[in-house]
């Protein structure tokens, strides 16, 4: 292996630590509590050398949340195109990374830009997974919307404990929810 | 006016200023900028001093979060028990108040306390109001939870720009919500 091929390997290495500690530190304390010289005190790094890794702490929380995206999707297509299957395919992940869900779709992180074109692309994929009938079309149909906020709403309800509070079942609320889904078909 | 009237006053103004303030950190830094301390300073009370008014910051955050679901509760009164006009009514009062909507159904604020009886009981008094058929009743019909779930998906998506970054309008995709909340009645 040239040398170039080893300082690659450990530049993606690093990466993939500082992200995994990145992650934590959200699980943990949401994404207030993300800070790059907490990261490179963790891995023994200097912040400023962190820098050279990543552009900042924004291109950080940027790429956190693609992957999120990349995530998501890949469990989407991972299933039957059925809507039954696909909420359920939803949900789970929701309920299973409920940080990286609010990420996604919660209070826009400090220091995210919402006009960031690939952020776009990302939902629309999911967009078009979650609405197996759409052609490939330029516009993300109402009834794609439609269905997502259905499944945001019952989701982010879910993994924030508001049906836990009203001592109503989950899996009963999301049982309806997808029948009444079903139906509006 | 007696001694006791006017020191009952000033607490009762006081408790208000302190709120107010708190309304304000919350919607510029979220449940994490809330701080007793720096209360404090900006009101010209120490922090100890303040812990007179209210038992500590967690106290602080439930009766914020109280005072929210009673605003929501009473802008939801004061229109007509259709479907079309409380929908309505449930999106205006989150879009002009996102921090306190958030406050109310998204990431648990820390130090909020899910297992207060109070939130409980103020979130069935909402959600009675949200299914206007519902009769009096000791629990909470699947209906009105899924009516719920599905405004919450939409104004939870419009609150954190997640229908812009989609290039969509919400007023498009809340009126075809809603005709189809109707339809489903």
């Amino acid at each position: 292996m040239t040398t170039g091929g080893i300082r690659d390997r450990f530049r993606a290495q690093l990466r993939q630590e500082v992200k995994q500690v990145a992650l934590r530190q959200l699980a943990e304390g949401g994404p207030g509590a993300l800070s790059i010289n907490a990261i490179g005190k963790e891995l023994g790094v200097s912040g400023p050398a962190l820098y050279r890794y990543f552009a900042g702490r924004d291109a950080l929380l940027t790429e956190l949340v693609l992957d999120a995206y990349a995530d998501l999707t890949e469990a989407l297509s991972a299933v039957a195109r059925r809507l039954p299957d696909l909420a359920a395919a939803y949900r789970s992940w929701a309920t299973a990374h409920p940080h990286r869900y609010r990420l996604l779709f919660g209070a826009p992180a400090p220091g995210a830009d919402p006009d960031d074109e690939r952020l776009g692309d990302a939902v629309r994929r999911l967009l078009t997974l979650l609405w197996p009938r759409v052609e490939p079309a330029p516009a993300v149909t109402e009834h794609a919307v439609s269905v997502w906020g259905r499944l945001h709403g019952f989701v982010s309800l879910e993994i924030e404990g508001n049906f836990r509070a009203l001592g109503l079942d989950p899996d009963h609320v999301f049982a309806a929810e997808v029948d009444s889904l079903r139906s509006a078909r």
